[in-house]
This record gives structure tokens, sequence and C-alpha cells, in this order.
């Protein structure tokens, strides 16, 4: 049975606060064993790997929400993101800039557990960031 | 007061088949008169003229939903495109190459008609597929 909304919704705020602490001896509380990123079956232990990475890529690395969707067992929300990845992101020469930009992010949960998650980054903002430091 | 989850899906629903037929004339019954897209105040007209010109990039565009997240006011929509844009499409050169790719895209509705869209399209999808034809 589908939890009720506002189950899941704390469910999915207490995923972000353990992604914001990067309390990845958590992380199988929430995300299933076979969870699938944007159609790659990463398993939990390569979902935490392209977590880790992330926060390595961009030390000052926070998930926010900005907006919240819930309709049991899916989920979709908009993060937004300030940060200044240190070198290299998404094929762009980033090198310390502080940028700003989105992410639309789909989840089917699966008894209380991300099972599968499609997700959009908005790399197009960033670039923009890159050319014009000013926007 | 907000409409129903099932009500406003249709709502939905009949909002993707008014684009499809291009229906222009009816798009104001779905869209309100000052809507906001990606924190651009467009207007109706504006939204128009941005679809109009989607259509004329690519005359084989349609609209089709992959996923669908309701929890009124708001909507939540993986859409997915399998489609020929005939020249330059996103700054990328497509030039009539068969792409496929999705938009991960927010709606908030007001009195049934959408007045804000937070929209992020797969534009990395589709330069993988221009860099390797085969993938």
């Amino acid at each position: 049975m589908d939890m009720p909304a506002a189950g899941l919704a704390d469910v999915y705020r207490r995923y972000i606060a353990c992604l914001n602490r990067q309390d990845w001896a958590a992380l199988g509380q929430f995300v299933a064993d076979d969870v699938v990123h944007n159609g790659r079956q990463l398993g939990l232990a390569g979902y935490r790997e392209m977590l880790e990475q992330d926060f390595q890529q961009i030390p000052d690395l926070r998930f926010q929400i900005d907006l919240l969707v819930i309709d049991p067992p899916n989920v979709a929300s908009r993060l937004v993101f300030h940060c200044s990845p240190k070198a290299r992101f998404l094929g762009l020469d980033v090198n310390g800039q502080r940028v700003s930009f989105s992410e639309n992010v789909f989840y089917a949960f699966r008894e209380n557990r991300i099972c599968q998650v499609w997700s959009v980054i908005d790399r197009a903002a960033i670039e923009a960031q890159l050319q014009s430091p000013l926007s």
C-alpha cells in the first residue's frame, strides 16, 4: 500500500537531509538496493559513489528543495543549487566560480525507498553564467 | 479551492492534446494571461509564440507524457520527444537528425490555468546523440 503524501514528503525531506550531512551509512534507509538512475542500474553502492563524487567535485554542495510535488508512489522535486564546483563539472570548466542552477527530478518509491530516478540538470544555466559572469 | 488530482490530470492531458493539434485558439483555456515561463513573464501571447516557434523548428514535434505527478495546484510532468529539429535547436546543429530527449517540467495552476512553468530540457542527451549517431 502506498504511504500517504504527507508521509512520503517527510521521507523525502529526510533523504535530502541525509545527503546534505553526507551520511552515507544511512543512505540505504532511503534508496533501494537495485536503484536505477537515468536508465542506469547503479544499485545502492553505485548511487552512493555518484553522490560521493558530486561532493568531491563540489565541496560546498547543498541540496535545497524549491518545489515538491507528491503523488505516491511518485515524487517530483525541483532542487536548486548555489555552489562552486572546483574544476570541471558536467563537462564545463567551472573552476571554482560560484554558479546557481536547478535540477528537475522525478523519483519512484517502493516500500519507502527510491527505486527509480529520472533527473535533468539545467546545464545550460551554468554555461550561461560562465559566459557572462555578471548575469 | 483546488481541483481534485484526477480533474487536474484531465485538464493537463487536454492541454497536451491542444499543443499536439497546434490549436492556438484554444490555448487560453489552459494558459493564464500572465503566465511566467522559467522566470520570464511571457504572457499568453508570448507563450503561444514560443510554442509556434518550436513547431516551426521541429515540424514533427509531438508532446508525449511519460510520467505525471499531480499534487494540486501543482503538476510535474516528464515529457519525451522523438523528433527531427530541422536546423539549429537549443544551440545545437541537429540539421534534421532524429533525436530523442526528455523534458522535466513543473507547472503551477491557478483556476485550472497554467500560471507558472519551470522547465529543464535534457540538452546533453541531444548533444550525445549528435556526437555518436549510433547510440
